[in-house]
């Protein structure tokens, strides 16, 4: 049960507008861009000033919202999300953005990240008598700006969220507003961007050059903007943190285009590519990439190494949600999935694959098999991260512990049980290095709990599936 | 705001289903058969003992459940939920069952009617820190069962229900148990069937038919109904108030081949027809029936007066929701709509045209235009009801009072609005005694405030619309 | 392989106008009220006076064209057609009307009904070199006007009638014309209406009504109509024959708001029901009828004996194409399909189940045996045709000869595998007579070969399905 | 008219597949692979031995097909198409593979490519009763098939085949075969693998991969390949002129992982943007691609020039037939389409644009412009291939003459027009050179015409449209 009422552990993406007259619109650009950050369900909330109207669904933001759709979504403030979920079925109930209605108006959520105190908080509020519709840690902090009483709205939001403890960049819309806030260790991305005359909000700043929003700057740790007919006020509900932003956005979840703290996503990459070749050089004919984020890495290897760059990986473009899954008899006799290798330019050749991570090592088991099948004499697996030894409870499903790999064997097993010749991870302060030149400290502003175990905020054992909580009590130790 | 909040006039058809090995199958069939009660929106929810599983979707149950998901409903409890509602848009929230999950167990509502003390409860409700995601009075009684606090459940139940103040028809599901329970005026039908060695429960007994259960009895008035592995426990939350089923389910909106109260609607519409044709006898060369609804009462009165019934209207089968509606400039050039007049039937002729009621009257024009353009000599409109005066608050939605035309204006002035020869309506008694033979008594057993405006239950004007505030005090007067 | 290549026996509807400024917009509506001729694909064509654009798909109407479609479908004439088919699968091939393309122009045909001479006329195209893309009728026939050589159109088109054996009514659409044929027996209806300054033509006269069409008269046996801007030109292309109309058109087929050569079909289906109750009496409570082509001569029944009519059956509106048949252990445990009895009304009671035929008795048996088990004390089935003792080679889908339960058992035979108390047939005469009251003589004028097995016109022996050969010998002899 | 009858310039691919138990399903895959080139219209048609089966229709191939129809189409051979098109609405006629019934046998055809002669056929065939359902240039060939008359199948192919000129590289099947055949001249990619103990065709050798076939080699001019029970047959029914693959197959249209002519697509285009690099050097600060074609050329130039390969330019990956294109007034304020300028990474920076070739300039100078706006401080256009100046009567849609912008201005004129710094094409010997470098003569081997106007093949000014015939005097003179 517990299990079940927990949030899951959710990649999304958000965005919100104010001052569009298209901001419904604008909105389903914006989803449109963050579109990678999850395919599963997109919703929209608009506010024409007095009222609010929604439309969510699941699947892809094309599939859930139409040109009728849209035309009924009338209004000059919006906000959006696409979520990414494992739950299958026509679960409405946890799409986003969440809307709450009262008598007093309405307000919707839309959140990124993950609460590590959700369990708990929620167990309290059901005591005190509210009830849940949806698993999502969004309804929590609703519940929360609830329960803060009948004080002005800013001031019960600001109370609310300094209860929550965890990875949060959250966008809300009232009638009248539309309020953007990241929790005190800016541990996920959220930027800040002008309109026309109004402003728009994103995870990722490749939402902003998709509508013709001009970047102003991220939002910080801690930070509470409220904007409305009166401009943007900007304001603080808790002191920052020691920044700890998420590594895996620059390794492996933004997109290539996207800047996070100043730094170009797909310079990052090329950098850790490059980073990589000097720290684990090898005698090689070609250098491939993982289709689609390991391509960038693979460049700057190549770059670096002076080893060309082929396409010995494909990816198939038009996979999709009704592609016909081979059966184990085709797969069996040949038939590949979502990649192929291409075998004229691997026959023969000593081949360096590069990837971002290795997080249970069934699919770059898979990979290094198909190389090798279609003729590749070795292959040298290169990953542009450290070993993944920790689960993460911040929002990026990198499974549970006792699914990684790196969490149970040294680099050497892995490299038998992934069938490569040779295989090298990125070190923890050289991946440092190069996501930020300027600054090697290696916690200072990024979260490496994943590769090191240093988690930065309390956990709280409640609100850990129960396989995490054994893996919790080693974390801590 | 406060329309929007208020409940709306809802229509609905609830079924569930306790010991059956395909519940959540038996349950698609059940809506399948009340589907006529509600086409915007179905959903099921099912238990198998540990958890509940819910799907749901606005259009017909065979758009929202495929047998792919139906598969995945395993379990032995279900219920479920067919919805009216006038709300456009992807509007997913209203659609019932509602389902609330807590930290100790999951509770699914489906509810058909209408509350009257809705806002004031949810007022209540709000100023303690409740939330709410939608706009049904479902919602309403969740919270409710909800702060009753920490005692079993079906205290809780009870506790809550005795706030309501309304009509209302209720099936709940939680992981062990199916609940029945019905206003302490019995104000919407709800019956109980065998099934195998389980129960089911419908709104209308046509779906007892289609699942091969076989019916036992009504729900009583204030009955509290727990169905779980231990049999069916009957108990009861309220001492029963004068029953006042609505006589409209007679008249207009259950199913022909439903009973209520013993009562097969097909002949109590055969009885309403033949009193009519006693009471407001016509010459006239033939008889007809608007369809669907009024066919049997225009059997009735052919049989009773003699005059042969004939198909001079014609209702197409294949209209839904994709059916594409004649432009303005169509219709000016005379593409029909839904219905069309037969002519070969009515040219010439003097036609009885029987109809359940008028509401705002403007369908009664159309048709009687329909029928003069086809030629016919005469129109005898015939109202198998008496006229509707007053609007109706629990859940019936005959508009509010001031669309309705019998209001505003007399029978004469109607019969000139709507272009009708003659026009005459079924008095009150009439109708009454036609409904039930035993029991002629103008408000012992029937809800006539539609026809008489008065209304079994207290009004609250914060819950009714502001249109009829005005209108309430007239009643109340 | 010859059985694949013989036309199926499609029982269709077709529908034409020339002279409105929405002609495809026309079509749609009329093939709307055609739905019930064939509900497994729908196709339109329509011509702007330059060009012919086409859009059809597998389906029923309101699936197969949209508003968007519609909107480019501009022009001031056209073509539909409405197909029932058994074949499976996404066989656009024979979806209707075909479209022919050349240098000099094209055309487009639909066709309801079925020649008798197709594979031999088949046969001999291929030879001298045609190719085949359909396995339809109508295909034979654009070939066959194409291979009429360089004469003017409407000389090929006579030409290429006169080599048809069988039942055809034809829609055909050029740049230029609408053109309308009828076979030389009259063996499938199809009419004439003015509507605006133009004209339409369709299988049924309800068609006209829901457009707001003003009905002319029947198409003639043997006619061919020429519709362009010179108005409407009269022409025939073969003497007529002695007329056959089909009788299946009137007892079953058509809607009961047609009128087939005068005759309102809902009025024909009450005599027949009438004749019935003349012919086989019964004593009972409850006369009902199988909806939805019985429920006329049911009433007419009622009417006739004094029996009341009331809704012992029911059937259940919506089920579709997307609807989940009940599994086997499902109906093992009671659950219905598309028909229900219904229990109130037939539990105790001695029932008249009128029905319009009896084709394998599969469907007459379920019936019956589920009236006896909702309780009704006897069950007397009164068909309101003669027995079926011979297949249609017309195109009304009755079966082949080997599953014709009157083929092959006597009445006592039959009403025993059925398991009714009594069932009786309406004779051949009295049918007749009910039909037309005017005209008595056993087979002037209709055609009653399934019931006789007096084939009105030459029958092919390769045209056959291979089980009807011997069944042909037999009607022969 | 002529020009609706004319084959459009098409481009497509086909598969086939002979001696696999899931025939049906390698084609999907297969075709998936191929969806490249073709993304309008997707058609399989499968044989058991005894009878052929089909499922086509409009859209992706995952949108054409389920796995539900897939098991409907059980067979060991198979073969399949994906089809591009501009002509919109619902015409199914054109999509292939074409299906041809007849009473001796079926047989289907697949075609990719373009015949110059083909209305010059099409009107002898009319002239002698041949009908068309279709505008394609398949069912041309299938006709001229049936008229080689009733000799054996394979004599009639090779008949029809030498009556065809253009390109073509056809896939056809039959109960008992899979034929294949390349026209004389080889102008379009076709290639042969093994799998399993049968084989493989395909436009492109990616579609191997895919499925796990090996590759043989290539379909050579003028071959006829006739795989059944008995293995392969190599014939050939032409004698093979000067081969002249299509250029634009490397430039531009073929997958980066498929090999034409044993040439890796992702090789030959680095090693065109390298030659370009040395060709036409540049300062500057990055190099970017026009995605997704020129991405290997923008590599090669970038590897070449030690200028940095950068994503200055960004492709959203989930644009589709459902995508909500923004209106003028939002792209007026800024919003983007499928691709965006990456403002981080050209800001203040002199950037090369690689692209493979600019047809009308419209989107080149809209990209160019892109980028100014983002802020580039310079845009250094590089063209992978010579200027086109001449239209392709062969299968690519390089639009007609009039638009294209190298057939009427001048390089200097054509960098004005898009606003580039600088603009270089890559010139033809120098292209000839990089696709193959063995071979550097400018005119063996592959089709330069859109490059040079020296066309392969005659032309045939009927077969042109209107707008070509000038054109085409002009070229010939």
């Amino acid at each position: 049960m517990l299990g079940e009422i927990k949030g899951l552990n959710e990649e999304c993406g958000i965005f919100g507008v104010y001052g569009h007259p298209q901001a419904a619109h604008m909105t389903y650009y914006g989803l449109h861009a963050l579109q990678h950050r999850g395919q599963e369900g997109a919703g929209v909330v608009v506010s024409d000033g007095y009222d609010l109207k929604q439309s969510k669904g699941q699947g892809l933001v094309t599939e859930v919202l139409d040109e009728e759709e849209l035309m009924t979504l009338s209004g000059h403030a919006a906000i959006g999300h696409v979520r990414y979920s494992t739950a299958g079925g026509k679960t409405f109930e946890n799409i986003q953005p969440l809307f709450f209605r009262s008598s007093t108006g309405s307000l919707a959520l839309a959140h990124n990240g993950n609460l590590v105190n959700a369990t708990k908080l929620r167990q309290e509020l059901e005591e005190t008598g509210s009830i849940f519709q949806t698993t999502s840690d969004t309804e929590v902090i609703a519940h929360l700006i609830k329960r803060a009483g009948r004080t002005p709205i800013i001031d019960r939001i600001k109370q609310a969220l300094n209860e929550l403890e965890g990875a949060y960049a959250i966008v809300m819309l009232d009638e009248k507003r539309l309020i953007a806030a990241l929790d005190p260790r800016g541990m996920r991305p959220l930027s800040l961007s002008k309109v026309g005359s109004g402003y728009a909000i994103a995870s990722e700043t490749c939402a902003f050059d998709v509508v013709g929003a001009e970047y102003i700057r991220e939002i910080h740790p801690g930070e509470l903007l409220v904007i409305d007919d009166q401009g943007i006020q900007v304001d603080s509900f808790s002191q920052p943190k020691d920044r700890s932003i998420c590594t895996m956005e620059y390794v492996y979840f933004a997109r290539p285009d996207s800047n996070v703290d100043h730094n170009n996503i797909h310079s990052v990459r090329k950098r850790l590519g490059k980073k990589l070749a000097e720290v684990s050089p090898v005698e090689a004919d070609v250098v491939t990439g993982v289709p689609d984020s390991s391509i960038s890495a693979a460049i700057g290897f190549a770059e670096q190494s002076g080893i060309p760059y082929e396409l010995g990986l494909i990816k198939n473009r038009y996979v999709g949600r009704t592609f016909i899954q081979p059966s184990q008899a085709l797969r069996e006799r040949g038939v590949q999935m979502k990649l192929s290798a291409v075998k004229k330019i691997v026959e023969g050749k000593r081949v360096v694959m590069v990837d971002d991570s290795i997080v249970r090592g069934t699919t770059s088991r898979r990979i290094v098999n198909m190389l090798k099948e279609a003729g590749a004499k070795e292959v040298h697996v290169r990953i542009s991260s450290p070993p993944i030894t920790h689960p993460c409870f911040y929002g990026i499903d990198t499974s549970n512990s006792g699914e990684l790999i790196a969490a149970n064997h040294s680099i050497e097993e892995i490299r038998e049980m992934i069938g490569a010749d040779t295989l090298t991870y990125l070190p923890v302060d050289a991946m440092v290095e190069a996501v930020d030149r300027n600054d090697t400290s290696p916690n200072c502003g990024h979260c490496l709990a994943c590769f090191t175990g240093k988690y930065p905020t309390d956990l709280y054992e409640d609100s850990l599936p129960p396989h995490e909580k054994e893996q919790l009590i080693g974390a801590k130790s």
